[in-house]
C-alpha cells in the first residue's frame, strides 16, 4: 500500500494511545500485588515502621539496596517514592555547596535529569553517547574546565538508547581529572531490568571510584518503581559515608523521615538479590516480545536509507534516528493519527534535538495489538 | 520526701525514656491496623495508584483532603508522607518568587518550622503566643516592614502551648496589610487531635483570606501522621488554585509523583470526615488519660511560685514555664536520671529560650507508668 493510504487507514482506526512515558503495563504491576497485602510492620531489628525514626532507612530495607548496590549499609540511604526527588536534592545539595556552573549530558538522555540541572540552574553542555557509554575523550576535555561540576549517567540499558556502558568507560570516569566535588550521578535505574535472556554486566562504580582515590565522585541510584510499582515504590541512593552523611543532615531539615512501611513492605516482597532477579524474569517475560514486535515491524518496514534504531538488551525503551530534520514532522503526524510519543528533541538538553533526527519509543505499556499497530504507524510517519 | 532525695530514688530506677518528641504510643499505632491490609489500587474514578500519574494527588483523595480543609478540589493538592516536606518546599518556592527576608515566629513554636526558614536564610523574628493566637498588635506592626514574608502558625492546639488561634486573630491575620507575596503557613497538625472532650473551633482560613481580597496568602496544610502512622500516613496542602497550580509545576522538576497507593489506603480507611471524627474519638480515649495524669503530678507537685503551664484541649503537647533561667538545668537533671526531654529553648528561634523558662512535654508516647514517674522527676528536677 501506498505510505499515505497506509497513513490514512491507521487514522481511520481511532487510535488513541499514549507512550509518551516508560510505564510498566497494567500485566507488569499484576506481578507485585502480593506487596499490597503484606502488614508488617517491624523490621528484622525491631524498628517500628509505624512511628517517626531512622531518616535514613529502616535497617531492614538498607541492607537489601546496599546488597544490590555493591556498598555497605552506611554508605546507603533509603528514601521515599522517588529516586528523581534523590537525585534533585543531590544536586541541589552540591549547588549550595559548590555553586552554579556546567552540567554533562550524554545525549540522547532523560529529559527529566536534564531539567533537574536547568530549574537548579546549571547550564547543560552535551556529549555524544555511543554503544559504551558517553564519548569519554570528550568528556575528559570539558571537565578540565573547573566550571564543570558534574555528569548525568544512566550507565546500564541507557534512557532511551538501551546501551550499557563498557568497564573502560566506567573506569574512565572514576579516575579522570575533575574540579573538587565533580559529581558522576549514576543513576542505575534499570539495573536488573534485562530483555535479552543474557544480561549486560556493569561494573560497581561506587567501588570504582573509591580505588581511584575519588570516594565522594559517585552517587548512584536505584528504584523499584519498574520493579514493583511506578511512583509508589522505594528509592535508594548509596555513595561515599561522608556523602551519605550529608544527605541526611541535608534532609534533616525537610523531613522527618520516609515513608518505613513502605519500605518494609518491599524488602519482604523482594527478599534479597535472588528473590528480584526472580522477580524481573517475570517483567522479563512480558516485555521482551513487546520489544521484539517494535523490531520486527521496523525492520519489516524501515529501510536502512530512511532509519536506523537501537536494539538493547534491557530497559524500558528504544532510539529510533531517522534523517535530519525528520522526528518532529513524524512525532505530530503520529499524534495526529491518536499515538502520543514523547516530544522529538526531549531527549535533549532545553528539548532541542540539533539534528531533529531522535524519537524514543517507549514499548513497555501498550498491549501488545495496540503496539504492533503504533508501530506500523511510526514507520509509515517516518516514510512520508 | 526531700527533693534531692526524691530525685536521687527516681534517678535509681534506671529509666530509660525518650519523650523528646511528639509520637503516638503504640497503641495509637495499632488502632490504623487495617489500614495495612487494604489492597485496593483503583480509585473510584479509575485511576490506577500503581502507576505514574496525577502528580496532584488521585481525584478520590483529593476530595478527602478538600472536604477536611474546607477548600475546592482544585485548591487541594494530596502529597507524600511529610507536610514538613511541602512546607519546605512551599518556603523555598516563596524564597524563589520574592527572595529572602524576615520570617515571623510566633514564640513559643515548633522547632523543625523554625528550622526550615532558617536554612532556607530567612531572619527569623519571634512574636510571643498568647492564649489567642500571636501577638497580633506585634505581627501587624511587624509587618509593615516589607522584608517580612510570612509568618509560621499552627492555629489549632499549637505546638507546644496547645493554644486555638480565636476567630478574632484568623481575621486580622486574613485581613492585616503586608508585603506582597507575604504568606501565612498554616500548619493544621493538630486540627482533629481532640482531648477535651468539646473540642476547640478553628475558623476556615483559607476562605477568611479570600473574602478579604487576599486569596493567596494562606497555605494550609495537615497530615494523618499522628492519625495513622508517624511518618507513614498522607500530607496535604490547601490554597488559592493559583498557589496550588505553581506548586504543582514546582514539584513537577523534583518528582514524577507521590505515592497514590498510600493515598488511596488512608481514603478507603478514614472514608470521609465522620468516619476521620470517629478514628480520633478513639485517639482521645487513650491520650486524655495522658495528659490529665501529667497535669495531675504537675498540680501535686508544683506551687504556682515554681512554675505554670497550659492546660490544652487537643493536640501532643503541654508548655510547662518555670521561672527564668530554670529550663535547661531541669532538662539536664531529668537527662541524668534517664529521661531525655525536648532540649530547653528547642521551642524559640535558634533554638535560645530568651529567659529560659519553657519546657515541651510530650505526654503521647510513654506509657501511663512510665509517665507518672516521668512527670514527677521533671517536677522534682524543678523544684531543685
Amino acid at each position: 500500500m501506498e505510505p499515505l493510504a497506509n497513513y490514512n487507514r491507521l487514522k481511520a482506526l481511532n487510535l488513541k494511545l499514549d507512550m509518551s512515558r516508560g510505564k510498566p503495563s497494567p500485566e507488569q504491576l499484576d506481578l507485585s500485588l502480593p506487596l499490597l497485602a503484606i502488614s508488617d510492620y517491624k523490621d528484622d531489628t525491631g524498628v517500628d515502621a509505624r512511628n517517626y525514626s531512622n531518616l535514613e532507612g529502616i535497617p531492614e530495607a538498607r541492607r537489601f539496596f546496599a546488597e544490590l548496590q555493591g556498598v555497605a549499609v552506611n554508605e546507603c540511604l533509603v528514601g521515599g517514592n522517588s529516586s528523581l526527588e534523590l537525585m534533585y536534592h543531590t544536586v541541589e545539595l552540591l549547588r549550595n555547596t559548590y555553586g552554579k556552573g556546567k552540567w554533562l549530558c550524554p545525549v540522547p538522555g532523560y529529559d527529566r535529569h536534564f531539567r533537574v540541572t536547568e530549574v537548579l540552574g546549571y547550564e547543560l553542555i552535551s556529549v555524544p553517547m555511543t554503544a559504551e557509554g558517553p564519548d569519554m575523550d570528550e568528556v575528559e576535555r570539558l571537565a578540565r574546565d573547573p566550571e564543570v561540576r558534574g555528569i548525568w549517567c544512566v550507565p546500564k540499558y541507557s534512557n532511551p538508547d538501551g546501551y550499557t556502558y563498557s568497564g573502560e568507560v566506567c573506569k574512565r570516569l572514576a579516575n579522570m581529572s575533575a574540579a573538587p566535588g565533580f559529581t558522576v550521578i549514576w543513576d542505575n535505574a534499570y539495573g536488573w531490568h534485562h530483555i535479552a535472556a543474557k544480561g549486560d554486566e556493569l561494573p560497581n562504580f561506587t567501588a570504582l571510584c573509591k580505588a581511584a582515590g575519588n570516594p565522594d565522585r559517585a552517587v548512584a541510584f536505584c528504584s523499584t518503581s519498574k520493579i514493583t510499582f511506578g511512583g509508589a515504590g522505594v528509592a535508594a541512593v548509596s555513595s561515599s559515608e561522608a556523602n551519605i552523611n550529608a544527605l541526611v543532615k541535608y534532609f534533616t531539615a525537610m523531613t522527618i523521615g520516609f515513608d518505613k512501611l513502605n519500605q518494609l513492605r518491599h524488602v519482604r516482597f523482594l527478599k534479597n538479590e535472588g528473590g528480584l532477579a526472580a522477580h524481573m524474569e517475570k517483567h522479563r517475560a512480558i516485555l521482551a516480545p513487546k520489544f521484539q514486535k517494535v523490531l520486527d515491524v521496523f525492520a519489516a518496514n524501515l529501510p536502512p536509507e530512511v532509519a536506523e534504531w537501537t536494539k538493547p538488551n534491557g530497559g524500558y525503551f528504544i532510539s529510533l534516528y531517522l534523517n535530519a530534520g525528520k522526528a518532529a514532522k513524524t512525532v505530530q503526524l503520529c499524534k495526529e493519527a491518536g499515538v502520543i510519543l514523547t516530544p522529538a528533541g526531549a531527549a535533549y538538553p532545553y528539548g532541542k534535538d540539533p539534528e531533529d533526527r531522535h524519537i524514543r519509543v517507549a514499548p513497555t505499556y501498550p498491549s501488545s495489538d495496540d503496539l504492533q499497530t503504533a508501530a506500523e504507524l511510526l514507520c509509515v510517519a517516518a516514510s512520508l
